[in-house]
């Protein structure tokens, strides 16, 4: 396992800079400590072991928190699977390659407390359940996605896979409330299942399910979250043309969800309206 | 747009090796001459447009040529949006970064005139229309559909999409010839349009059709191609397990489409059985 520095680059013949052949994690770190650090371990692990790369040992991967500081910062690390190999056909024996970066960090606290706009997406994601939930480094449809707004009002944009079904935004989970039950869609088809997800599936009563967006007409409350962000209220939907089509005012039923996300972020966790 | 030679790997913040967002060719190279140069400049031509990636100048793309040599040789150019942007978003403006490596090539004219085993992935490939054709760099399917088998017998994969149409081989195009006539997988759904296939497109009356495995027991000759290997013929069959399904002698019926692939890449276009 070759672990270095933000200084060092890839290897012109790295099979993550090749092909996508590898996974990353974004984790939020808070005066050198790393938040929901278990979490993103297990995804880690669980992306190894579904593409069949060496996990490296947790102190190769702790390892740049010693340069974190002080105050909030985002370490990014990726793992391929490194050199080697005959075109797709993996190499015989292989060494993944670690590199990471650290960068300071600020959250929106004014997203948290009036909430967001967002607006679906044209782009469906390709059904694909042996990259499912994973954080690999094949990230076109994610990028494609994202560039089909580029207004600063608008926060995040949601995916539908290419049967119809709501998976996720570009970088954010999806969660919701209808008839008073916390909703979040299933991602066993494609989609990234997000540490700050896993914790909050934990810690609350959620039901993964199916849905379409029509099924948005009847929710009480929506929110995006991730590890980084936390938990933003979606305000305003808008469709694909950037039209309006739904509003919800951010109340007191946006704020429980966003409690337990925030406290297992240490991110203020009561934001009064 | 840098351009660099093979000695330079990837700044550690480049797109391509972070979300795969980028394009790459394999070009057959005879005695310093790209073969099917003008179809894998179209490509990526195509590659840049669908994914908003400014096209290097045709000089830029033609500088590694002089490094090739006498002989067979294979350039691998990769070209990726290059560093920038937040996360999934865009940089307002960016350079692409464009990087190659030439290796010297060898074809397998046994496998041209003998014929080749291949199987059936398990792996579905995702529908993805927006990326269907590309090049592009995000290649886990591939990948994992290629470690599906690891003996030397077994020279390519079948892959179907999620919907259980047949799509390509991991890294060539499939072709069959049905009642005397010439088809081949539509690929406006997913996999990759090679520059072979778009070659015998031209000169040679082929259907591009929808089509599920089992109409593979109505063909007369079923071959795969690329623009490296050329076209080998297919005379053993298997299933996902590694079991026999079928199998095809290898005769007069295989050579025409071979000879029509083989004169453009300059392989020889007769092999008589």
């Amino acid at each position: 396992m070759t672990a270095e520095a933000a200084e060092n680059g890839w290897p012109l013949e790295d099979r993550g800079a090749a092909f996508g052949d590898g996974l990353f994690e974004t984790v939020l770190v808070r005066d050198g400590a790393p938040l929901l650090w278990e979490q993103h371990l297990a995804r880690l692990a669980r992306g190894c072991r579904m593409l069949g790369i060496s996990l490296p040992a947790r102190e190769h991967l702790e390892r740049p928190l010693v340069d974190a500081g002080e105050g909030l910062s985002v370490l990014k690390l990726i793992l391929t699977r490194g050199s080697g190999g005959r075109g797709y056909a993996l190499p015989d024996t292989s060494e993944p390659r670690l590199r990471w970066r650290l960068a300071p960090f600020m959250p929106s606290p004014e997203r948290w407390r009036r909430g967001v706009r967002v607006r679906h997406c044209r782009l469906r994601l390709g059904i694909q359940p042996a990259l499912a939930g994973l954080k690999h480094l094949n990230r076109l449809e994610n990028v494609l996605a994202r560039a089909e707004w580029s207004d600063d009002d608008t926060a995040e944009g949601l995916l539908s896979d290419s049967e119809g079904r709501l998976v996720e935004a570009t970088c954010m989970n999806l969660f919701w409330q209808r008839d008073g039950i916390l909703e979040t869609p299933r991602l066993d088809r494609c989609g990234v299942a997000g540490t700050l997800r896993t914790v909050l599936l934990d810690r609350l009563p959620i039901r993964e399910v199916d849905a379409f967006p029509q099924l948005l007409e009847q929710v009480e409350a929506l929110w995006l979250g991730n590890s980084l962000q936390g938990v933003w209220p979606v305000a305003w939907l808008d469709d694909a043309q950037g039209r309006a089509v739904q509003r919800w005012s951010i109340g007191p039923q946006h704020r429980r969800l966003q409690a337990v996300a925030h406290d297992a972020l240490g991110f203020p966790s009561r934001l009064d309206d």
